[in-house]
């Protein structure tokens, strides 16, 4: 998507380790505009696929997801990192890696809001080892829900997550895919 | 609003020690369209502002604070709780209680997205000891910017959080205020 390469291109921030830090316009300051034609653009792929759910995990996935639901007429459920280690038995869960932050999270659906009725689509604002989205996916699994597929804003192409997701047959649609970057600022996309 | 009222009348769970669930709509599973419909309403109650910035706080209010910004043109900060304690100087920091965690969270905000040209509405799903409010106003206090006022979803009249904030001159906006509530589930509206 070009609006989201081009703004990536001006505003984006590449920090050591592989950092790409987009904080100006999806990830601290939030530009809804741009949200609304990602959200278009998700509908557009995803337009016959019956999907009555949005899926993400809190925090920063939380605004794509509801800008984009306002495309699909769905509500969106967001997971939430728990606090607790004693989760009881009304929540799936699932252990979730952190790779920028090098830590692990419990990361719980009420079952009350995912269920074998629904068929849902993952949102989310980055792809890069993909330790989320298979967290995310394996919830989905688990509630006997239908995975139709995944909308991810940035997917960094030079990390495995999103190779590994396709490979196992999962639809996954990156608005902007960068293949490499550098320390001197420059980004390749796919 | 009475839209909202009802809604927290015919899905919220009333569990002991205060607590008013409201999984179901706001704050795990999301009604898109219900969060459209308070947006318009903040717009309606802010219309002569000329907000130019909405702040809000990770996790829960995102996606209301998104997608009001709709209705306001305007981009949403959300105020990140920090796993660092070492912040350094490239943000304004301040440390917010959770009433329902028992825990005490450093909340910041990068000098980038917050700064004296701003006219910023703070935005939350609820307000009752008005810890995490407080700490978004000083927050805004410390960038210089102005507040001008809050947008709440839920808020629980029967503490004290809104009471000292309209006290100190601050304009608050509940869309839904709880009176009292009871055990057996009984709610009443202010």
């Amino acid at each position: 998507m070009k609006l989201l390469e081009e703004r990536i291109v001006s505003e984006g921030k590449v920090l050591k380790g592989n950092v790409l830090k987009v904080n100006s316009f999806l990830n601290h300051q939030i530009d809804v505009e741009l949200l609304n034609e990602m959200g278009k653009e998700f509908a557009r792929l995803y337009k016959d696929e019956s999907i009555n759910k949005i899926l993400t995990i809190e925090a920063s996935g939380i605004g794509i997801a509801c800008i984009a639901a306002q495309y699909f007429d769905c509500p969106v459920v967001f997971a939430k990192k728990s606090k607790t280690t004693n989760i009881g038995s009304d929540f799936y869960c699932v252990d979730i890696e952190s790779y920028t932050h090098n830590t692990t999270n419990k990361v719980i659906v009420s079952k009350e809001f995912l269920n074998e009725n629904d068929r849902v689509l993952v949102i989310d604002d980055f792809l890069a080892n993909g330790c989320a989205l298979r967290g995310l996916c394996k919830l989905i699994k688990d509630a006997g829900a239908t995975l139709v597929g995944c909308g991810i804003a940035i997917e960094k192409g030079f990390q495995p997550g999103g190779k590994e997701l396709r490979a196992q047959g999962i639809r996954v649609e990156s608005l902007a895919i960068v293949e490499s970057m550098n320390d001197d600022g420059t980004i390749v996309f796919g």
